[in-house]
Formats: C-alpha cells, structure tokens, sequence
C-alpha cells in the first residue's frame, strides 16, 4: 500500500531523513536506531516489505556509518527497488544464516540502541542474546517526533488525502440513514473512501443514537432512525498518506438541546484549531477546546484527548493532551477532535487534520461544521 | 477475520488449551508464558482485537494461578465477548495507568518467561524494566510445537479450507490465460476464494514463465503466453483456518521436458506425502522428497524447504526441512511442496496440506497432480 508513495519522493529525500534520524539519535546519546518494518521504515526508505515476520528485516542507522538495511536474501530483490535503496547498503542473510550476528557485526557493542515499537520481541530477544553488553528503549519513547514534522511533498499528500475523506463526507451525506444498520453505512464510506483515491480504509465509525455516547464503538448492527445523532470518523491511507475526519450528522430535525450540544462542540473544535502556531505546547491546544466544554458545564462528557498526529499512519505522535509539553513545529499535522458523549443519549465529534504554519494552522478538512441533516 | 472461529469452539476448549500451554510450559523449566495479541492469542482464547497497538493486551499463563488477560479498559468489553473469556480472569486498566506494572504483579520477579514472537518490543522492554530480575524467551523458540497438534474440530476446519482452496483451482482452470497479465489471474484467484468462504487472502501466486523459476515471486504485470508454465500457489484463511495449495498449470500443450519435470515434481509430492507417518522426522518428509529430485539430477534446483506447518496461520512449525528431528505425531498440519527452478526458463511446484494420521497422512487438498492444460 504505502509503497505507492514512493514515487513522490526521492532518494535525497530518504537519505536526508535517514541523516536527520541519525543525528537526532545521537542527540538524544543513542549509539543507532534499529528500524524493522512499519511505518518508521516507510518512512525512512520507501520499503515496505508485505509484512513483518520471523525473517529478521531492520535498518541500522548510527551516526558516522552509512544506513545498512539487513534483508532476507529472498526479499533484497523488492528491498533494493524501494525508492531510498540508492542511500543505504543491502546486505543481505539466507536461509540458515544468522542474521543477529550480522546485526551484531554492524553494532558497538556497548551502546544503547532505540529499536522500533512494532519490532518483534523474538529479533530484540536474539540481539539482545548476540550482543549481552548493548541496551535498547523503544524508539518513540526515546525520539517520539522523528516523523512529526512533514516536509512539503508529504504535506501535499495529506492535503491530498484529506480532500478526498471531504469528497467521501460530501457523498456520505445524501445516502439513506434512516431504516439501515450502521453497518451498512460504514459500508458506504469504505467504498467511497476507495473510490476516492484510498489504499486502505482503517476506519469507519457509524455510531448512531445511544452509540454515540461511546467513542469506542465502531460500527454496529443497530438499525438507525429518524431522531437520531450520528457519529461519523472515517479515514485510512491514500497514496502512503493519511486522512482522518469526523462529523456528526442529524437524521430529521434535530432538539434544542442536540442543537446546543453541536454548536458546543463546534465552538470548542475552533478554539483548539486557534490555538494552534509555532512554539504552543500541544497541551495548550487541548486545554483551549476542553475550557469551552468546561465552561459550558460539559467537562465530564469530553471523555478524550483532544487529538492525534498523523502522517504514513492514521494516529502517531504528537498528541494533544493534557502534560505534553512538546511545542509545536511548522510542518506538523495532527487532529483536533473534541467531542461530547452523553451516557445513554448520544455523541457529538467534530474532526479535521490540521496543520502548523508558520503563523498559524491550517485545515486540511473544509466540510462543513454546521450541522448536517440527513434522511 | 479469526473471530469467526470462536463459535466452532467452547470455553472449555479455550480452558484446556491454555491448562495445555501453561503445563507445557513449567514442563520447559518456563516460570509462565505472555501472549500478546496474534494467533498464539487467537487459539488460546479465541479473542482477537483489530491489532496489535501500543496499547498493552497481554494473557498470563502460569502454573497453578489462573489464566489473567490484561487490556485496555475501552477493549474489556470486546475482550469479554471472546468465547474463551469465562476460562479467564480480565484484567483492564485505563488510560494514563501502568499496564506493566499491573502485569508486573502477576509474574514471578525472578522468573524466565515465554513471549509471543510478534510482541512489540516496546512492551517487551517495559517488562524488562518493570521486573529487571525476570528474562524472556521467544515463545516459539522454546514451545514451537505448542499449536502444532490440531484437535478434530480444528481438522474439520483446515479440511474445510482445503476445500474450498481446491474448488477456487477447479474453477481457476476454466479461466482465460493467455494475452492476460499475472496480476489479473492473481485477482480472479483472490475472487473465488472469497467467494467460497475465505474471510483473509494471504496469498495467491501466479508466476508465468520465467518468473515461475523465482520461488519468491509472487505477482506482476507479465502478460500470460501461450506456452508458458504457470505456477499457481494460493491460500488465506476461512473461518479462521488456512488454506495453502499450489498447481502448476500449462498455457497450451506443454514440451516433453516440461512435462518430464512437473512428472519429477509430481513425483517427488507423493514421495514426501508417503514419508507420512507417526514418529517420523520431520526432516524424513523433506529428504524423501528431495530424493526424487536429487536422483533425477535436479537436486540443485529444489532451492527451498520441503513444507510448513498451517493452523490459524498459513506459515508456522512444524517445518519439513533437514535438521528438524522434531517426530510427527497424529493431528500435525503442514504443507509437501516440492519444487523445480529453472532460471530463466520456468519452475514447478505441487503443493497439498497433509496431516498425520494413526497410521500415515491424508491429503486436505485433492484436486488432480497431473499437469493441467489452460487457455
């Protein structure tokens, strides 16, 4: 999927990036990063093998040494055609082989190493037992903004994705509601997304009436009907690059108080979106939306953060959310996505991607977030 | 995907599965066993959350304590819908709490523990620290027999798939060939496959030509001609079971070398499936295929192992492969492929999964090994 996005990008591009890891790596007094298959090394290099297996696959980065990629000699045929292949060295392990003392050939033998979340525990375990003197911490524990801030291409591919989750809003909402399961509107948006350009379809929320309340209900067999409140968070990836949005429809006129609640959660979603520009912590983005909330007596109900980064996956670091002191960065991207959640009646979410300009931010959803009745 | 097999099976099921794996375990001088979400989870509880997150889910198994699933509080309730959750203890924490030092409480501190393969490292290394007296091994490395003996209900559901895979070659062989490209027929393969119960495609191979002489090869844009050999080799899962069968199909009549080497391969199937029997090696599976290649003098274009274990996965122990003295014992599901490689030129491969019986094997794929002229 994500390999599609190779061609926007360049092998000077991959290698800055893998120079920049480098460097931040030593920054931060780690001796190297070891990336295994995943977004990090999507990211990296353009190389996304089919999936992660026992078949040890990983990235060497330390600062003072090219990038070396260890590959199964199986897959170095697809690893040297991803984009970024020109600034790294393959060196590849067959059947038989082992591949930790590879790994180990390539490591001080005393150094502490960030190693990919998602790596296995299996390929830790053996690079552990290779080299006894080494230590390791999780690579987003230790450099959780490596992929934060998007360079231009990259932020072309958002914006890009993001319109096409707009397209699929502004379709949604002429479809039937009322009389069908969720899940067949959760079926619509899955088609609509793919028609619209996506790769992948990571999630899609329909969670009508009482669902709504619960902002961890995904999709349900529940028949919707007239009166109800419908949450809608869909997104996924499109050429490499994510979207992510949320709106909440009305099927018929809807009450005073859903009304209020709405307009409520509208208001808090502009001031987080305001909030955002260089140097805010995110946490400040957080607490704009949520004071809205709270000031209007419906503190308890806003049951989350406030929203998430994305980039080559739909929810990465940087999160806005109370305690994150990290300020923000032009170039980062993430959503803001206050919501109300009232036990037993209904939700209301209100999403976009956003990103941080050099004096401000800028949506990378422009439907509308006035209140949309459906039928 | 896998949920789906839950109601083939009872909590008691779950329950001896996890008594099983915990004695298993003490068995290996393990002090107990963490599972992280994945098929050795799927199989020992039956639950499957959408994947594996940052998140920690992770099933404790010890002797003599009961079996305690820890995950997150927005997941419990799924969790607890797992047909294997009455067998159980749930054990959920929320958001901005310690997972690991919840499960911390649970582990023996100086114990030596079994972790799932596909663990992330991230919550291997957070165990670490959280109990810097314990070690780990890769569940695999130390239990790899532990899901290889299937029990008659899961028999029936491996038969069910090789069926199913078998109807998707019956009805392969109708389709069109010629003057159509490889990724076209791998699309209709992945069609019927569906289309005839499978819940995941995991596979479907189609090499034409020269790319048959690439055992990796999976799919490209290669337009099919008259005169090539095709080797077909596809397979996912089916309420939760795999499938995997390879056949390798002639566009138009086939030359007499042609047909003298898939006869060799056909040959060479049967041999490994007759090697078949309780107590025997697995590496006897292998060599007794590899024979009838090597006899012929084509032995140093049989490049890959003889077969591999399938469960709820289409890739797992036992490996049919030299060195491997593990004995077969009856129940045991693995695939005898054989193949030939000419580089540049074409490759054969037979493929059917076998299990073992009291008294020898019997084939869950049965279409005919005779090669097979297409369009």
């Amino acid at each position: 999927m994500t390999g599609s996005t190779a061609a926007r990008f360049t092998a000077d591009d991959y290698r800055a990036r893998m120079d920049r890891a480098a460097r931040a790596a030593a920054d931060a007094g780690l001796a190297g990063l070891l990336v295994a298959p995943g977004p990090d090394l999507v990211w990296l290099t353009g190389y996304a093998p089919p999936a992660a297996t026992e078949r040890l696959t990983l990235l060497v980065l330390a600062a003072g040494q090219d990038p070396v990629l260890v590959v199964p000699a199986l897959e170095a045929p697809d690893a040297a055609k991803a984009t970024g292949a020109p600034a790294l060295a393959l060196r590849d392990w067959t059947d038989g082989k082992d591949p930790y003392a590879l790994t180990a050939g390539l490591l001080d033998a005393t150094g502490t190493f960030g190693i990919s979340d998602n790596a296995w525990a299996m390929h830790l375990l053996a690079m552990q037992r290779a080299l006894p003197g080494t230590s390791y911490v999780s690579l987003t524990d230790d450099l959780p903004m490596l992929r934060a801030v998007k360079d231009p291409a990259e932020l072309e591919l958002l914006a890009a994705a993001g319109a096409a989750a707009d397209a699929t809003f502004e379709e949604i909402r002429d479809v039937r509601f009322a009389g069908r399961r969720e899940s067949d509107v959760a079926a619509d948006l899955a088609g609509l997304l793919r028609r619209h350009g996506h790769s992948q379809v990571d999630f899609t929320i329909v969670a009508s009436g009482p669902n709504g309340a619960n902002p961890h209900h995904e999709v349900g067999d529940r028949v919707i009907e007239d009166g109800d409140m419908v949450v809608l968070d869909f997104g996924g990836l499109k050429d490499g690059y994510g979207s992510d949005t949320s709106r909440t429809v009305h099927v018929g006129e809807p009450t005073d108080e859903e009304r209020t609640v709405h307009d409520l959660v509208r208001a808090a979603q502009e001031a987080g979106f305001r909030a955002v520009r260089p140097g805010v912590a995110c946490q400040e983005v957080d607490r704009a939306a949520r004071k809205v909330i709270e000031d209007a007596g419906y503190g308890p109900y806003f049951i989350h953060r406030t929203g998430h980064g994305i980039g080559v996956t739909t929810h990465e670091p940087p999160y806005m959310i109370e305690g994150e002191e990290q300020p923000l960065v032009p170039g980062m991207c993430f959503s803001v996505e206050p919501g109300v959640y009232l036990p037993g009646r209904f939700g209301v979410r209100i999403e976009d991607i956003v990103t941080v300009t050099e004096d401000g931010g800028r949506r990378l959803n422009d439907t509308t977030r006035e209140m949309v009745v459906v039928d």
